[in-house]
């Protein structure tokens, strides 16, 4: 197909408080090891950067995060950090990496934008899906949609309809998080995917697309395209671009978008309980991590993080205890989301130490 | 009755695991603030130097105790405190201290037997208590008797038998901790008493009993008495006393033992799910100690102890959960005597650091 170069785009920008304690505004989830040896987003720059080689793997971040990234990232050429001046959601966030793209490579350039904070299971597949998708992006949009294993509440979902040809199909629909019930109809109807938050395009495309759907947004960047110092630019413009999520702002209003369904062990490590399908776990279901000590407990999550104090569990089923030098959380795992009910309550009370 | 002198024998050489993480090797739980702002063993203090003065109140407690008992009991006169040269059981330690009482006071001073790691909620009946066991003491062995509130496990009994007069009577039997159908059969019964571990009796008394019941341990303590250096004595000689308890030693061998019931909000504190017993509770149930953050939890015992991380609890109902700065400890309340699986797994792995 197209003989366009191919650059990925990964966005590593989140800040999030489901992992928390561990996930801190300083230390959000993709610089968390939660896979194993290496943090989120070093695996994904290894994976990604097997396909499509490390001078063309960008990638995208919060000027305040910079530095931590860098750390994580050492074989990250220095110039394909590209940095927001302010942090803001993926709809910017994927702009301005798409014109760093396009100063590289012209407008044909084709993009493959990657979250930095999910697990992968199975490197082979994954790269097979990514150079399909990769193939697309020169006639139209593509995602990537996991199939689902479980009937998931914590994703969005997206329903795929006709066939493009074998592996690919037209999305017929994007559908919110779904409630329980919902999410065991689309499991059972067998056409719904997750969505990965993977999408493909040519630059070109993308700023057209902004441009109909978020023209504040294409303004922004068509001022720093045009600025003689675009640095300046962007520090000036960048923090008015809107707080949109390239799924919301584009993706939801576009139609002919194409889907690669993948079956690649995806998880997007949404909550505490995900350790348990990413993780080893013993006989008795538990996942330990770290200076645990266990008796009698059974289906559970235990991290004590480097610098905690020992975990000592007994006589549980189902609890996530997670121990960090300065915090514990104690949650059930099926109510492992609800984490945020303590990160409120610091906010609230205004401590910020442990945020 | 008697015109002898009393004096108390606060028995301080406890070990124990049951409130770990926060009780260790070198910080025994009478040493621990678990009844609010004072630790156990200053409240027994104080609550019995104001029965007995405080040149009347003795404290006995292994060598390695000494410096962290005088740091916790700054009003205890240098002199009050009787070292064990090797940390035995109840037995020898009511000897040695009997010993001591006895160089002051005679061998017809009566004593007052008194664990240091109780809570007590009414002094003023306890005060009344201790002062009717001490009339008795001068002519019989006399136990507190701890009016039953639940069909507890985790203590001793006794029964009751025919009354002596007004409000004290004789022992009909010691019983061991019972199961929970046996407990329950007790408190139904009526005159079943909880063990208090408190004993009254002369000096002179008590030692006929050590001559008749544990020999060896007499033998022990007659070489003391006689030496010229009894420290030196005590030194060479009191590490081969038995490790016996006073109660299996002694108590449980001798008739007409007279017991004075008493209700006046006695705890053991045997496990951290006493704290639900003796702690204010919030509307949900749960006493909450220290930097902890609570959401939807109910019946539960959360502590975090000064210089601890921060604990964040949500949607567990009858949970403990205590966190020191070395370690956390997470178990229903229904099974907080279980802390000793922790213990015991940290012990075989030689974590000495932790016990």
């Amino acid at each position: 197909m197209s003989k366009s170069q191919a650059f990925a785009l990964i966005l590593a920008g989140g800040g999030g408080t489901r992992l928390w304690p561990a996930s801190r505004r300083s230390r959000p989830k993709q610089l968390l090891a939660l896979g194993g040896a290496e943090s989120l987003i070093a695996a994904t720059f290894g994976r990604v950067s097997r396909v499509l080689g490390r001078e063309r793997t960008l990638v995208v971040t919060a000027a305040d995060q910079v530095a931590a990234i860098r750390r994580a990232l050492p074989e990250l050429p220095a110039e394909n950090l590209v940095a927001e001046p302010a942090a803001r959601n993926t709809g910017p966030a994927v702009g301005l990496g798409a014109l760093a793209a396009a100063h590289r490579a012209g407008d044909d350039v084709r993009l493959a934008v990657i979250p930095s904070d999910a697990f992968i299971a199975d490197e082979a597949e994954y790269g097979r899906v990514l150079t399909v998708a990769l193939e697309h992006a020169a006639e139209a949009i593509v995602t990537v949609g996991i199939k689902p294993t479980r009937p998931e509440t914590g994703y969005g979902y997206l329903q795929r309809g006709t066939p493009v040809r074998e592996g690919v199909y037209e999305v017929a629909r994007f559908v919110e998080k779904p409630d329980g019930a919902t999410a065991a109809r689309y499991l059972a109807a067998g056409d719904y995917l997750w969505n990965s938050g993977m999408f493909f395009f040519t630059a070109r495309r993308l700023l057209d697309e902004a441009a109909a759907h978020m023209p504040d947004l294409a303004a922004i960047l068509a001022e720093i395209r045009a600025s003689a110092d675009a640095a300046a630019t962007a520090n000036a413009r960048y923090p008015a671009a809107p707080n949109i999520s390239i799924d919301y702002g584009i993706m939801e209003k576009v139609s002919g978008i194409r889907v690669v369904p993948g079956d690649f062990g995806w998880n997007d490590v949404g909550s505490w309980s995900a350790l348990a399908d990413i993780r080893p776990q013993d006989g008795a279901g538990n996942v330990a991590i770290g200076d645990v000590v266990m008796s009698d407990v059974a289906g559970s999550v235990v991290v004590a993080e480097p610098g905690a104090p020992l975990v000592g569990v007994v006589g549980v089923d189902g609890l996530v205890v997670v121990a960090t030098k300065d915090a514990v959380l104690v949650v059930p795992k099926a109510r492992a989301q609800e984490v945020r009910a303590v990160v409120d309550a610091l906010a609230a009370s205004r401590r910020n130490e442990l945020l």
